[in-house]
């Protein structure tokens, strides 16, 4: 089984980072397809960034829906193009901060998020709004580190990680953590052992919940938003992704 | 990987069917241990015999649990005694009705579920709401037959849930289906392939979510909802269950 | 006339503080049956000794509906087994926990909660959202005192709810504090007055509002969620409750 | 006890079925006073009506409030003046509009509201989101019969009531009837019965409500949002009514 | 173009602050008709005020209507009788309270609100509620300053203001400041300066949306919720304000 | 005053339309720059276009900020792009979908939308949701036009939306009705006339709130959510677009 998985931005090194935490969790015959975005920002902090990084992003899943993948991630906890690359794929698509929501569903009543930068705040808020997670989410908490900064260790990234940690215990009353950046990935299973709480990496929560709709067999319903793209023809530099 | 799948009534034909569904979806490295629950009604059909299946369940994910399961299904579509389950359990427990919603969000912007009872409807609508998906799910259409008619071919269930199914893409602009009950779980794919629309059967859901969670590793929390009961004495003919 | 009060558990002396709570509030003209659940766990805390208490919980419901009530009162904050109760019983049924909350939206605009142990939280959040008030709670506040300590002098409970109905106050601007425990039944108004804020227990909420219901004359509606159980024969332990 | 019955129009036909219908349904000890309102419309249709029904109903609030009575119901299903009338009294308010709500989420999962004008459907609506009910109702509905035309046997009410009641029962799977108006307080019985379904009049309801919230003994809040009106001076026509 | 601008109480000082605040935002075409309420209380301090404020606003409202006004504005950060001009009135009707949610919304994701007293905070709560507006408003914050004490330099209200402003940008991360009532109208061009920061005054804001409906052409709908009342005959001091 | 008007798409000629609708509705000292996206779709139709649509907005957007727009309008009624457009720019920027709906909550409590292809109505659903009016929009109606087909006088576009607005007055019970596509922007006053109900067109309504808004002087914030992109170089075709 071949997961495409999408790091939203352009950073190789991040994109590693994803590929490393979604072979650890894949099974045996799953093979992971971990690539950066094919063009766009090298991080996406914020609205604007997202914006950028969608088109780059779907080029890889249209991509990975002509190699036979039986599942995509978007490794951008924004779940950044979502809906555009369900429109896209046949194949069900997976966000990484819808998976990690979803595994925290199964575990937890009630969960808090801890994620890099204030701006990226209300985009996650908004999507737990719309995936219905909100009455859930006790709080989305920003470590005001950015994105590539997590790649840093003397960014003092873990220990800023962990204060949230700390009072999303003591002031949120949270029963699971979810870390809210897919550079997070690798620290999860320490923080859960250290704070002795459930610690949730969306990556690895992605993977699993991709090979699981695959191995459902259902794929994205057709009728009503995710309709295929009708064929039309775009203009200027995005023209070669106009839909047929 | 052991998956625990626990039909939440004692009708054994209807654990078979649930059994095959889980069969016939689980990886190849996955043993189900399929079983009905240990004692109480002969099918779950609203909140009385809901309240009576809990604790024979709840004897099946205990004894789940001290067989090394990797994790948990409750095939009842209420979700019966899941928070309970949850309580009693490292490991963690999917209900196939959460399951199947989960499922669909990741497909659809909107379904509709289509179960037995009028009045199951409540149930179904408590647990939406409380999961979140309440948004999401356009309607809960009741066909009105009993549970265990699902077993029997003169019942015309499968029209039934046909004509629902129809009104529910007309009336409801549903973009999938959600199978509300467990006895339908051999149903879903002939349903989708004829009516052109994925529908989703709760077993087959459960178990795929199952054997992601148990893949990614994460246990139940034990901070607040979903703590080890505390050790007391409980009386009468339940006494055997006693927490420890 | 005749008011069914079940409590929850099986621990007389509590049952004996409930029964005291609801003979000062009861009218002259009503008799009062508070009765101890038939068998299952001593106290309620959480939702496994929640699972396990239905089944003796709804035995004294039938008594009492055999007797001629004119209501039932479910005397656990958590309302543990509400539905099923409704589904059995043609005369009303009103859980503690409800009426204390009915009873504060009649005076104030926003109210806290203060209940025992943190793993009741989500219990208690469930039903808020179930029932809608969930938008006039401002939170649910835990003591973290076990329920039968309630009843010995040396546990400090009350002073352990007296600092979180400050907190409340200050920090929620409660305008109004419900008590999350039966076992507190006897503290309401003494704190009342210390606080100088109403102070709702929920014990003698639920025998006003059961009381109110009988004399309305409205019985449970059959249609939907509340309909009778069909007859059907459970299996094992619990085989004497069959529906007929 | 005397309960203070203020229909929150000046038609003293309407007060004396209100009167007739908070009689039948008060215990042996309490002392109805029904009063139609000190000056303004003579029925209550919509926002505007509304505006200038508040100023002589609080009138009689305040009546009611030195005459010592235990508890005042608003008798006009808008619950027209429920916050200010809160406001200026100590004992509790209760409008029959929230008195039928909550009397119906006793008793069933889903109900719909049958009301007189589609001008007041909005008003009804807006008044079941602040509840928290509007989850639970299913509709409201308008027979378009204006108020005063309850009153008269040749305006077909009766079946135009029964008309929608049938409509709420097929489409809405409503499991109760909530009556929207208190001039069809002497309908509900026959209509329950003809319907066999639970028909809830809003008057019966809040006499109910009333004498069970002055039993409980439980005053209004004055902090927050129900805190006594401030010492000041109105001028023009309503001077009279200045708080001291 | 004719905006009538009703402030809610009868305190002409305040009306020359609100109509102070108006004319320097007002377009040059744009003429302002700043007006006390034609009787009521000299300040509106919670739901009893509200109730008496209605009338005498209505009154201003109606001389507006006849005067040929473009569109109306009720400066009353409550929103004080807002259905009830609209019934009234073919115009649009503007509440200060809500131009200023929706400006917010327009430059904010999240916002806090800053009003005066307590009392006030449930009906500010209720109306957020109504407009869909409470997902967005993070909190509404009193300052316990009466309205006219804002009039007042010594009563530090700036201060107190400011206090709460540093409060809701570091403790409810709001992203705007919308002030809550209309006597702080002259605040907020320094506040804004001051904590860099926007923050809306609901006068000016209602004045520019007034003007935007107005040029827009689109008139008060009067199908259901605002249909013009129905000609009837009220009695008493209010007698004069019949709907014809 | 300049208000930049961006087509979401590429099409000219509906650029022009929409351009003669807002220079219709413009005060008389505004000036309106109506430009087509720099590239992209030809028409919008669902999430996939929708992606490919924001780069070239935004290009857009830029240059009108670098115009000294005062205010700018994304006349896509998806509100395509307006999270980004927002954090780029600093002046307010107005989203015709949202204008709308702004529009209705003033004049009307309840209203529908008729819009193009049903692909679109998950789209709007989802904005509805976040900008918190769900519970004031009855349904989303799609009429199955394609979005250039508007232009087409043989397409029937008009009746259909005709038969849409009968079924939003009868079923839905709208009090106004939204036209949610730019290209309808010709229709609305004549369907308002037609059925004798306030028909709202997003780009009217959008001009008039950004000119609103410009005159407000409020600025959109950069605290949180639309804080201004970081300096990052992005790579690929879109590079230019690189914040700095």
């Amino acid at each position: 089984m071949l997961i495409n998985v999408v790091n939203g931005n352009t950073t190789d090194s991040m994109t590693r980072t994803i590929g490393a935490a979604a072979e650890k969790v894949a099974r045996a015959g799953t093979r992971i397809r971990a690539v950066s975005s094919a063009f766009g920002p090298p991080s996406i902090e914020g609205a604007y960034d997202d914006a950028f990084a969608v088109p780059g992003l779907l080029v890889r899943i249209s991509e990975g829906e002509a190699e036979g993948a039986a599942a995509h991630v978007i490794a951008c906890f924004d779940d950044t193009g979502l809906d555009a690359a369900r429109a896209l794929a046949m194949r069900p698509v997976i966000g990484i901060g819808e998976a990690a929501y979803h595994a925290a569903m199964y575990i937890a009543h009630r969960f808090s998020v801890i994620t890099t930068l204030s701006r990226s705040v209300p985009v996650i808020e908004n999507n737990l709004l719309r995936y219905g997670f909100d009455r859930r989410c006790a709080r989305v908490r920003a470590t005001d580190i950015p994105v590539l900064a997590l790649e840093d260790p003397k960014s003092g990234a873990r220990q800023k990680i962990g204060n949230e940690i700390e009072r999303a215990l003591s002031d949120d009353h949270a029963e699971a953590i979810v870390l809210g950046c897919a550079g997070m990935a690798d620290l999860a299973a320490s923080l859960s052992e250290e704070y002795q709480v459930p610690v949730i990496d969306g990556v690895a929560a992605a993977i699993t919940q991709a090979e699981a709709m695959a191995q459902l067999g259902i794929t994205t319903s057709k009728r009503g938003g995710y309709a295929s793209p009708g064929a039309k023809r775009f203009s200027g530099p995005l023209a070669d992704f106009s839909p047929r």
